[in-house]
């Protein structure tokens, strides 16, 4: 993995969902979050399982970009925004954002 | 950041430390988490700066392992233990270990 320079910025979220594991719902969910990697400036979008069994995560994203305006851009852009209402207040059980950027 | 496939886990860790921000202790302990990446088995290893306002964290630390055995493996390692028996455990405040694997 190429390590963070300069002004780039690395956004993870682990999470948990309302819906049962492996259940339409969820998998739906899921689905929806992966098209916020088409948003502008997203870069290095990746959605994997958590399976540490010291948090009570099940899901993680994280995505990258140059700077904090791309980044800014990116929480601001309607498709985002409208995720973030419509989706996942509503179907997100318990979430923690780690932002990360080179020492 | 390639993504992970097949076996592969990524270890991350979020913490905060008990040394003021910028001190010879806090640095002497981040030059010691550095040497972590030597350890056999350890890849992808990176050392950053937490910089969201959403958590309380200072640093993130991430490595990746090819499987499972290869992450049981540096978990088991003298030089691992030995690191969080002497320094982790008195030096680090909080921390959310997160692991995370290809969907």
């Amino acid at each position: 993995m190429p390590t963070l320079s300069g002004d780039r910025i690395r956004h993870s979220v682990v999470f948990t969902l309302a819906h049962e594991a492996g259940s339409e719902r969820e998998a739906d969910f899921l689905r929806a979050i992966a098209d916020l990697a088409s948003i502008p400036g997203v870069e290095a979008f990746e959605l994997m399982r958590e399976v540490s069994p010291k948090n009570a995560f099940d899901h993680a994203l994280t995505m990258e970009f140059a700077d904090r305006g791309a980044y800014e851009a990116y929480n601001v852009h309607p498709n985002h925004t409208r995720f973030v209402e419509s989706r996942w207040d509503a179907e997100v059980k318990d979430f923690l954002e780690v932002d990360t950027a080179a020492r």
